[in-house]
């Protein structure tokens, strides 16, 4: 038979209201109360019911987290630093896999609704005005993390995308790259899709280098675009000498597309990666990419959040928070002499 | 102000008894009060409160899902065809990711008990007698998917490890290969660690072939133990023509060992894998590997998970779950004339 609270109440010799304040962590509960409470849990080895706890005090202590795909190295990674700061901190995590589906996007948003989460981590962008609508409604905090929604009052923990994306393409300026292609992400996403897109073009006309369409298409962040655009960029007249990737993802489908078609990285085409994932280090030659501070970010996001719970909407962030990029130059670039 | 249940019963012109009645899907309520109370929820766009619920019906629609690495591909798709499945049999996920470490997964069990959960899914195998003992103590279905815990009645999803290892290396011992060596992973698992090396020596023995200690040596599961565990090899007197590692994670870092001594795969040395994770058409030459049903093992894990639940300890499935491997050849082997 499972203890219930009323046993723990007849060991401690108190009424069940008390159990439940020492319970809730309630101030005002005398120490010797709450010393016998304490023991007679301990040696009854009761476990309190969440589910019945929650009612009372209101807490569940859940975050609902939105990944949108979590077979990929870099949400993957965000998602295990989300968990241990959360769980370091008391909370338990609802994870919902929408592979990039709305609908289910908003059912998932229904149920969090339902299990009364304390707060919400959306790691897409993607929004549409039914779904902003809604979480308006919700009453609890939420939070966009590593991604920015067009249009909308939400905090995002984010990098700069605009200048991540400028100081990547000079890096290949800066090793004499004259001819560099680009493989952008959605252009409906703002930050990964149009700000990494204008800092590429903004780089390249500051330097007085042409912008050349055909060293442009756009993927959508995974390995097989990546290896898709690179193939429509190598059937042109005349190869880039570099590519620049918003993604991992996309830079090592790029790096493979060269490989099959027998051209080396760097010796014939360099290129450059974002977001710092484990892949890059993990291909040959290793990926020279623009760092985001990914499990940073997932710290940030969750104390961030913790922090808009516990002040139950006083806490103000300032708007979104900026983390710091860096770029790391691995083996994947190779300096050119221009004549 | 939140619609609550009270409101339902006003506008259907019912009590709250029969409201709750109709949310938790009773029989024998007559089926106009049924239309009544679901046309005023409909109108009044109320949520019902699963906690709420919960405490009425005793279900809460929660699996608790442990996972040693979330950022590992080979758990991640497991774990996204695990959300896959439950979402769609109307169950949600509280996954705890445990970094390997045992005080945590003990912590989380603890969790998943306050939460009510309906079932567990565990997908590592070392599991200490507390544990074992807590979980037998728990009262609700238990899964181990992808892996088997040493001496226990509990029901794991996995492939025959032994004959998946046997025949990877009698793929290699086909193409005309005599010096093999193994990277295998902890002695302490059954599946992935013991199995697997006896299915390597016995292949080998079966085909005359000598085991040559040299060429043994034993990792975690993970790249650079891979990586680490392949530059012992390399410092041996005499070079292996090929190595058969029991993850896909290890051989790509093995792969990459020898990239970096300036040898070639599988000019030098042919690798093979074990798993069948995306990494193996992500990396070049692609990886040789024996794959396991990543994704039909998660969606048959909830299946069976699911069906514990419902029949509440009547149902059985009649032992372990074996699904099906297949060797799939990708680039990384080569076939050798011996002399």
């Amino acid at each position: 038979m499972a203890v219930k609270i009323k046993d723990v109440a007849k060991k401690a010799g108190v009424s069940v209201t008390t159990v439940s304040r020492v319970l809730n962590g309630e101030k005002y509960v005398k120490d010797d109360l709450k010393l016998r409470v304490n023991r007679a849990i301990e040696e009854l080895g009761y476990v309190p019911s969440q589910i019945a706890r929650s009612l009372v005090s209101r807490k569940t202590n859940l975050i609902g987290v939105i990944v949108p795909d979590i077979t990929s190295n870099f949400y993957s990674t965000i998602l295990s630093s989300i968990e241990e700061t959360a769980s370091s901190n008391g909370y338990n995590l609802l994870v919902c896999n929408i592979s990039e589906d709305i609908d289910k996007e908003f059912k998932y948003l229904t149920i969090f609704k339902e299990m009364r989460v304390e707060g919400i981590v959306i790691m897409h962008e993607k929004i549409n005005e039914e779904i902003r609508t809604f979480i308006n409604k919700l009453n609890v905090p939420v939070i966009f993390s590593s991604v920015k929604p067009m249009d909308q009052e939400f905090i995002s923990v984010i990098i700069d995308d605009y200048q991540a994306a400028y100081e990547a393409t000079e890096h290949l300026i800066g090793l004499g790259h004259e001819r560099i292609g680009f493989i952008g992400g959605d252009m409906r996403d703002i930050t990964s899709g149009q700000n990494r897109y204008s800092g590429y073009r903004n780089a390249l006309t500051d330097h007085k280098l042409k912008i050349v369409y055909e060293w442009i298409r756009f993927g959508d962040y995974k390995v097989q675009s990546g290896y898709d655009m690179m193939r429509e960029i190598l059937r042109g007249k005349q190869l880039p000498t570099a590519v620049f990737a918003v993604s991992d993802d996309m830079a090592v489908g790029a790096m493979n597309c060269i490989y099959d078609h027998k051209l080396q990285v760097p010796g014939d085409i360099s290129v450059v990666g974002f977001d710092g994932s484990q892949l890059t280090e993990l291909v040959r030659p290793r990926l020279s990419s623009m760092e985001q501070p990914i499990y940073e970010m997932g710290s940030v996001t969750v104390g961030t959040l913790l922090k808009l719970i516990s002040a139950e909407g006083e806490y103000d962030s300032g708007g979104d928070i900026i983390m710091k990029h860096r770029f790391i130059a691995r083996d994947s670039c190779r300096r050119i002499v221009n004549p």
